[in-house]
């Protein structure tokens, strides 16, 4: 097994990496919260099927009391409705302020079930166990979860630490390459931002069956250095930004064309390639650091360029949460295995693309 | 100027309570948030009309730029369907992590306002103005905010301390006597549960008038005990506990009148002189201490006595957020001045009200 500390201060918790680990997550969960009680497990209804029963029965087994709760599966799901829908749900459930809720899926279980933990009783333990490489190596570490508004996405939510995170590689086999793909955005953005070393070695590995074949060692790396950049900064106000390479523009992609012609990987792996660029322009990014990204990115099937208009640009980044009025922090690369945020004021980035489109 | 510096390690904020504080709110806001940008003020339909003018343009003089935000008044605002309205109006406003959310109101508006800063892109800044005496003596003190549920009251909600709060008790004129009285109750609590001395001033005050005569001291002494319980508690897993004192029974009392008949202050007042009286009969709490607690809840116009069906009582304590599965703690006086919770069967405290009534 692989594990990952994740060390802030009255919040420790683990993230557990092993193969068949969904089979012994009842176990893992008591060691970890110390007690049983009741567990709400929120699914959905592409990964209900395949997993909540296995997962019921383990924690049944190690005493806790079982209510699988599953919403649609999609983006969808991040509402307001949904969130609703969960508190009282849960209070028809019983759940007490000592008992727990389970994400069981990907990134939006994960946001929707921990922001539905982080305000039901005003905070219950929460536990994750994601199921897609994207919610493995992303959504599930770090602590933020939220849902959607009609003003765009992840606009409402909280800082809320899970107890425990179980990772089970296993559940990656029945991933398609598009989703797989989704997830290997974000791989392939702990390379760029902070180990060059890795990013040499997923170069090497080549395709998913190479990253398959050293799969837990992957998650804990990508695990571990979100961690290290969580702990440094948990409510993000400093390095966590790092983590935003390639997003800025990669959200401009995503909510140009409606979120729904490209995965948040494709846009993001456009984005890095675009914001490598734009660091050479700026004159913080070595000129070759752009051909890397774009060949590595290609590599895993993801774009290394997308299209959209200045209007989308503008839209997107207007509404950006980072953004401090005027100014904005676009992170650059200095060189391949490092990151840093540049203060920008939002015309002269604009002015940037535009030049360069 | 009264103040009370609430001592949160790294969420530090000082209370202060001054007669016509209202039209200083934007220079009071500047010092304690080190800047100005958005203030998204929210108010409902009773002290909008009263107080809005005044803060808009306190905030605006002092460079904010301000949005209003009425909802309706009554408990029935504290709702899912008007915290989405409220997050949609925020970001509709342009809304950003550095600007701030300003509760202008009574504890409804405080609650719903505190959740919804809390929560819009993961928490901004909050500031209290609270216009009614139970919100300044209680609910705008301690960061407990949170919305209803179908399921119950202050079901969904967060931990969110202000940054500011500010009390003018020139708002408390306009006030009927049962909104009045309705926070005498909580004032009376903090005598009984921490300060004897105190106590027997504000019986010897004896009236609405002689309360106001004094009522900078007695906001500072209330806020000051409060600050002091939140800030050796402030996830309330101890000693906050005690300021529960009245409240299990008084929350059985205002569910069982489905909230329409007594105020929360006239349950707590009962559910003191209730919980005074069982303190007696566990052989905690001195045989003269109910009848001085009901001497003083009569001279404030607050029921010593208000009568509930035990399966009112059951509803109500099965529900009880302070609930731990089968268990309850109840909180007694082991003097007058004096608190401390007592774990108890919730099936021996319902014999014992069986018993008693």
């Amino acid at each position: 097994m692989e594990r990952v500390f994740v060390n802030l201060p009255g919040k420790e918790y683990e993230i557990l990496i092993e193969r068949g680990i969904l089979d012994q997550a009842g176990k893992r969960m008591r060691t970890a919260l110390l007690r049983r009680g009741r567990a709400a497990v929120v699914t959905d209804s592409n990964v209900g099927p395949l997993y909540a029963d296995r997962v019921e029965k383990s924690l049944t087994d190690a005493g806790f009391t079982v209510k699988v709760l599953t919403v649609p599966a999609g983006e969808t799901s991040k509402s307001a409705k949904l969130l609703s829908w969960l508190w009282e749900e849960f209070m028809a459930f019983g759940l007490t302020r000592t008992d727990c809720v389970v994400a069981l899926g990907g990134g939006v279980v994960g946001d929707l079930a921990g922001f539905a933990a982080a305000s039901i009783l005003r905070g219950v333990d929460f536990v994750q166990i994601p199921t897609t490489l994207l919610a493995q190596v992303d959504s599930s570490v770090g602590g933020k979860v939220a849902i959607d508004l009609e003003a765009g996405k992840n606009l409402a939510g909280a800082f809320w630490q899970p107890r425990l995170v179980l990772m089970d590689p296993d559940v990656l086999d029945t991933l398609s390459d598009r989703i797989f793909s989704d997830g290997m955005a974000e791989v392939i953005k702990y390379g760029c931002i902070y180990q060059a070393d890795f990013f040499h070695a997923l170069d090497a590995m080549g395709n998913r069956a190479g990253v398959m074949a050293q799969i837990e060692s992957v998650l804990r790396t990508c695990c571990a250095i979100k961690a290290e950049c969580v702990v440094e900064d948990e409510l993000d106000k400093g390095l966590r930004m790092i983590l935003n390479f390639g997003h800025t523009l990669g959200h401009a992609y995503e909510k140009a064309y409606h979120y729904e012609t490209y995965t948040h990987g494709q846009a993001v792996a456009a984005g890095m390639c675009r914001a490598a660029e734009l660091g050479v322009k700026l004159g913080y990014t070595p000129a070759e650091v752009p051909g890397q990204i774009t060949q590595i990115v290609r590599k895993f099937g993801l774009p290394d360029r997308i299209t959209c208009t200045m209007e989308d640009y503008q839209a997107a980044i207007g509404l950006d949460k980072k953004g401090q009025g005027d100014s904005i922090r676009l992170i650059v690369l200095p060189e391949l295995g490092k990151a840093q945020a540049v203060k920008l004021e939002k015309s002269a980035l604009f002015d940037l693309i535009e030049v360069e489109a």
